[in-house]
């Protein structure tokens, strides 16, 4: 293994985390998860779109609003994680481009078309959605992302404005008693990589 | 700043990585590339689905037919870059579902209806992505990842069978001379992040 990045990041990161399904009642601040931000703000996207938010349930309140509308395996891991992300497009991104792309003044414009802005956005966003998985491990911290729930239900609870798009939603936290199950199979790198 | 994960390798992955335009032309290895296949599998997927696929252009034939596809400011660092992946969807992932996730017979069946399988399979595939560049960075070399590129076309020309989509054409490679552009701004963790 000839990585540049050390075994132990290499273990915290992908080899030794995985999704946990359980957590202690060690709380996660808003400062972890500013720190979390602060490292993989810096995840290249496509001209610097950088689509993603998140909105942190905390209060007793909005995690029961966040409960009803996911799926039932995901409904009691979630009420009892120290803390959960909704992760979601904001589809209106191409506002921030002149901030966010300065030299190139047309790239607001070249965004606006919504048959073009939308799925490349989402694709953005995701890789974003990597990035801050990867991010919630590099705190020391287990992540456990779900996409089963009602899309449509979160976007009109959290989102009143129809502009964000949930994504994923995350548990972040540190594991609990029996977190995880065994690790699945992966494809082996023939089923995966062709050279031409 | 309180993450676990070390300074060094926030700065290999994140806060020093950049986005490569140029590279140095020492070669970039099929070990590499398993190196880094072989960390980044381990990403999470839902239902560990994991359709991402890649192909790595090496002959000056594949590089020619790839360089015409895409957008006048990629064609000549990629002509030059030491190695270029093509990262795709298989969008017939599922048929792998009873290996890769073998407690759950019906998820199969589950992800067959295309128009669930295609969005669902393509968010998780850019979530493979994601990794796969911050696996690049991991082994010590930049990432030149791209969207600018006719997508029909690249689909068509290395892609026959009508089951794969590109999702990003990446470059790799060790920096070259003025490798980059100064780093663009972020968004503010207020304009990111909300608490409810």
């Amino acid at each position: 293994m000839a990585l540049a990045l050390d075994a132990a990041a290499q273990d915290l990161l992908f080899r030794e985390a995985r999704t946990a399904n359980t957590f202690t009642d060690e709380p996660v601040t808003d400062e972890q998860i500013q720190d979390i931000y602060d490292l993989v703000k810096y995840g290249p996207t496509s001209m610097n779109v950088t689509p993603l938010r998140v909105v942190l349930v905390r209060t007793p309140e909005a995690r029961e609003r966040l409960v009803g509308h996911l799926g039932d395996g995901n409904k009691a891991k979630t009420a009892a994680a120290p803390l959960t992300a909704i992760l979601a497009i904001d589809t209106e991104f191409h506002e921030h481009l002149p901030t966010l792309f300065p030299h190139f003044p047309a790239a607001r414009d070249m965004w606006a078309p919504e048959d073009f802005r939308i799925p490349h956005g989402t694709f953005n966003a995701a890789l974003q959605v990597g990035y801050f998985i990867i991010g919630i491990r590099a705190a020391g911290l287990a992540a456990g992302p779900m996409t089963g729930y009602d899309a449509d239900a979160i976007n009109k609870e959290f989102f009143g404005d129809g502009k964000h798009r949930v994504l994923a939603v995350v548990n972040i936290g540190k594991p609990g008693a029996d977190a995880w199950f065994p690790r699945s199979p992966r494809l082996a790198y023939e089923q995966v990589v062709t050279t031409v």
